[in-house]
């Protein structure tokens, strides 16, 4: 296969994982933004279209002509450089174009894509390739959002509507572990274009120092979850930040986000397979970073840094699981290693989301991807159980500001060694 | 044909032009909430039939289930009595059910119904029937507002969409002219039960003692609107009443809701047929209170009272214009008496809304209807181009808070005589 | 006396009464501004001499300059047409001039004032005469508002702070009577120049048409209002207008503004003389306008509209209490007649704040003092115990938005007669 | 002189300096907080005077009894673990206890801390002596901020208040020098209780990796920054990080805090010393983290990271400025080293405030002073023109939230080496 059939045999596969997500979606699931963080369905389909169009099309096929004049304007989501922009907090307001002119859209995105790698030449191969590379990457991305956006548009109808399918069989509870490591001058980040793709914010590969440290070889459960809260852990301050302690009393947090008393006082939650009751064995998720923080305050431990989470997934192996899911799973019998560290949850760390040093953002405005914003978030790593499979890796920074709840966000903890 | 198949025809009737003006829009259309005042066109669809489903069907009809539990919790607009209901601002969240399934919930009460009328017993009917017809007039209320909310809806979209149909061809101006009235100790509100449907809110009939008085013919048009634009009466703090002075300030009111400037600095107006040039001759629309007192203190006029404005009505008689249309429509030749009374534009009085001497609401949950409101807000009287055939009188009273932009509001000018 | 020597004795009384009520103050109770609608005491000090220096001297002085330039922009309340202003909400971040500077202010142009009605001529007096008297009567409208504004400032501070004073003894609670008025077509409104000053929204003098009613004899106390409490008024939806309840659960409103619970459940209530408890005899006061309604609606009757007020007031005469207080009194024993009509508290009328039949605004910046605050206000009548001596009459018209609770406002029933 | 000398004469020297820096202020200063980061002088006096009531009297002093019970509750900052506290944002709204009180009340708090200091053991003396030195430096952290908050009230006021002193002469601009640091595995953080005083976010010292690079010999200039607005630095949106753009958009930011337009178009600074012209050699002050990160941007550079900063200083050694003066003076003259370190601006750094690894906060309430802020702060390094003598040390770790501007806040560029 050509390197140009192999490059369009993936941009095929992503784009209609795209629209297999979006399948059990009505357009009116599809139009509505419940929240200024939350984008609506068929704007997801339409903005990872946009950038194709934009990024590619417009610089790289030579009879470019825009879809539709108004689209730049619309599907546009934060690329000040491009020109402006549609403000974010309306998306929501956007009736039209509908879910199914939407898919019109990217059709005819896609076979100009089709069309330009059929006749491109190896110059311009070249030139595309990482804009495309950027493309798939950034509508996995997009993947991951449209269910995690999707879950909390489901999560405020009180008919607690499913996506699809339905929950796992409960897991069964083992203890935690802790798996061990030495540290010292370590050396983490991306290693750069000969190791795959990797965005601008994993570079460059640097040394860090590291002091000996210990790792929980599994995710925080929700059964631990629930003897924090029969101890009070919404309602002591001690436990918190401060800024998660002003959170807590403004938001009246008193659970993760999307958990609900049922009539018997027990504990339901709200997943992408509607309503079920929690299971003490899966890892607890939709916390913030001020809940993972208080949490670990109380079982006396902490959060891992980014640095000590990439070194041992690196040193230690980190795979995905195998079987895709909706929803986090209870963790597989314990190994010795560590266990979840992929494809589960996102895993808070203790370390802002800043600038590795010699960090230098990409040309253009594709440099607006990562750099600005890193101020006033926080690093997660590992993916989770919505990330699109392929889109993980142990470089891998995800970041969200530190009360954010709705992204698959959970704790694993850490602690130093002696 | 008896008494219950003139109510069936007359609820036939009334439920299929909810649907006729639900027809041209999509199911992302009828979905969302472009602001908290808007509601989506399927909640409209909706509450107007859990209106029958809860005042006359839970009543009156004997096998009744309701159709979904939910439904009650959701559809509910602001009945305090009849239990909790979704969050107002939050109806733009709900996603399902979507429009096509609010249609079988409508079919299904619609069939109740008709089951219900088909075997009612003559003293069943008498108490049905002021349900009946207070829901006919209650959903009639709302297809108003349905195309008034989805014309706010398809205003925040820079494509520019149409509703349907296309404007009228632009009017001919004509100069206005004054009607003298001697007012004196005239009698005001509803007649009652026996001259026909009315809200509580227009009884009883009383006595007002009105000064002599005159009324303009027609309403305030766009031409002389731009006159007071032309004249800056945006930027002229004498003008205005305090708080609308602040809300000119605080929002960057520069022109009415719905006017934008073209590039060639002309003005363009968006309507429920798309978005065109202003039409000098049509009447002035979507301007709040504070802006119809403003424009009146400019023109060293003022605005009517409701007294004035109802006596008005009455003595010299008002009928709803011939052609049903989407949007106000220039004022027919003079006649030496008032024009454009009822159907054109909701006209602003200088009357807060407030009880009648004597009013007593409703009894029951029906009875928050109206009385509730009655603080904080400002009587409009006379129809607008969106009120259904038939539903206007010279009694109504509408209301809205002064600051209001989105309803069809206009300005007729009122004055002093001597 | 002269009228010149007149006009300044009265000057003389009115200026040295400010600086009395400012006495017991210290500089810092002076410089706080508790909230928005509050103003600091040496505000209220200097801005009734700005009113002086801008209204007065710079029209009427010949060698006038002004005291300090920037005091212009710093004591303007409102008044657009003299100039930008300092934003009302940030009085309270002006430190200097401090209290002292503004006394200095205050001699000097009490010193300029007195040096002009010296040797004023009769065309100049003529001139200024209107002037003076809007100011005195100014003056007087800020001293009652120093006492309100002092009185929540000091009610945030948990050292419970007194003013001056103590409470009077407790009164004996008697039960409500009520007095009968057949109505008809009354004249309202103030006489004119001829019978003494007015405001220009008490004008002109006009017909009004008024139903046979009664109204209850004395205020509503504060064990009336236990009684709606204990009857869980603020709790039941059906009593309170749709704003009225969304502002009760939105504030938490349990009780009358300054009603505190003492350790044993008694209430107690912050006044000028300190945190006393509640006295069952004495009129209840700082109720908001929905409150005064839901009160009314709870008892079945419904609050006075201004003109059936001013209609009784003016037939059954209306006198000021003998003692001036800093606290509203129990009613004295009953007469046959209305007690309590002046100087107690503010009564919330039903009639919203609007133009009289005829009004025309003062000439010029003076202009500014009442007809753009004619939207979104309720009208009361009758003045409070805080009003100077000689501040009220029967047509008065002071006005409030309906959810304010900071003035001494008080509860009158009404009821239609038949 | 013995230990309990010598404690209690560093005790009287802060004490008083704290009462100097108040020397100039009217009770009316004392009183206001112009926002709700700032607190009135008074209440700083208090505060402090709080810390040595419940953290030494009453712990140590047998026949403690509080000086007045409320004052616990009104003075009171944060600490949660003390009990209930009077909110933030209303400190401004208490006026008693005024200036005058305060001083009885720090009076009577120093008279007992004499006293128990006089008769002290040993034993308590070992006790005591950690809480007296956190009291002391804990009080002149609030000397520093008492300077900065009272520049921001009085800055609120048109008479362009002088709080004391006149302004140095123009310095003399001088270019930019870099010093070069090889890095490499290096030690930061305080080296423990034998090293002399330290607060727990400065605990413990530890290893740290850091890449060769090198540092600005002094800080960015008032000149340098006219430099970056001539060039549109306020509004290129490619120079920000994507929140700090945000907020220049939101509030309006044309140049740093106080600084206003003189009429001629030139800038003038508001300054303790009163309004003045921009001095182009002197340090530029109050900007943001995000100001400084968008200058380092435009500037090709970027700011340093508390590591890189800390190892320049201790290298290259760090001295306080001779003059304590009261807004940042112009560098002296070029060493080859490092100048501006101490006692200037403080330096915003790239770091995140984060725990140290194997930070542990000090136990009790104590332990609320640092560790619940770590979150959403940037570190600054090297204290301030307001600094107090003796306040500033090389491992001092300063925090505010990125947006901040109105602390005494500068830039410091840094560079990789290559």
């Amino acid at each position: 296969m050509s390197d140009s059939d192999a490059l369009l045999a993936r941009f095929d596969e992503v784009r209609a994982h795209t629209e297999r997500l979006a399948a059990p979606l009505s357009p009116e699931d599809q139009t509505v933004q419940s929240m200024p963080d939350v984008s609506p369905t068929k704007w997801h389909r339409a903005h990872v279209t946009w950038f194709f169009e934009t990024f590619l099309l417009a610089e790289a096929d030579p009879g470019f002509t825009p879809f539709q004049d108004q689209y730049w304007f619309l599907f546009n989501s934060y690329y000040e450089g491009v020109g402006p922009r549609y403000q974010r907090a309306m998306r929501g307001a956007i009736t039209r174009p509908g879910a199914h002119d939407v898919g019109l859209y990217r059709r005819h995105v896609d076979d100009r894509v089709t069309d330009l790698l059929a006749r491109v030449d190896e110059g311009t191969l070249d030139k595309v390739r990482p804009v495309l590379e950027l493309g798939f990457h950034h509508e996995q991305q997009h993947q991951e959002l449209l269910l995690m956006d999707i879950k909390h548009v489901l999560s405020l109808n009180p008919l607690r509507p499913v996506y699809a399918g339905s929950p796992a069989d409960p897991g069964v509870p083992d203890r935690l572990r802790w798996v061990s490591f030495e540290g010292g001058l370590v050396e983490i980040g991306h290693e750069g274009p000969g190791a795959g793709f990797s965005y601008d914010n994993e570079l460059p590969r640097h040394a860090s120092y590291v002091g000996p440290y210990r790792l929980a070889d599994r995710l925080v459960t929700n059964g631990e979850w629930l003897a924090f809260l029969a101890d009070g852990g919404y309602h002591r301050h001690e436990l918190w930040l401060s800024d998660g302690w002003s959170r807590v009393q403004a938001e009246g947090w008193e659970a993760p986000l999307y958990w609900t008393r049922a009539d018997d006082g027990s504990w339901l939650e709200h997943t992408l397979h509607g309503t079920h009751p929690v299971d003490p064995a899966a890892p607890v998720c939709h916390v913030s970073h001020y809940e993972a923080d208080a949490y670990a305050t109380w079982a006396g431990k902490r959060l891992p840094t980014e640095a000590e989470w990439e070194h041992a997934a690196t040193v230690s192996g980190a795979v995905e699981p195998a079987v895709n899911a909706l929803h986090p799973r209870a963790a597989g019998p314990a190994t010795g290693g560590l266990r979840q560290m992929l494809g589960d949850c996102w895993e808070w760390t203790g370390s802002a989301y800043l600038p590795y040093p010699g960090f230098r953002p990409a040309e253009g405005a594709i440099g607006e991807y990562n750099g600005k914003f890193m101020s006033g978030q926080m690093v997660l790593r590992g993916g989770c159980a919505l990330t699109p499979p392929g889109h993980t890796r142990a470089t891998y920074r995800n970041f969200y500001p530190p009360g954010a709840r709705w992204p698959v966000t959970g704790v694993r903890l850490a602690d130093d060694a002696r």
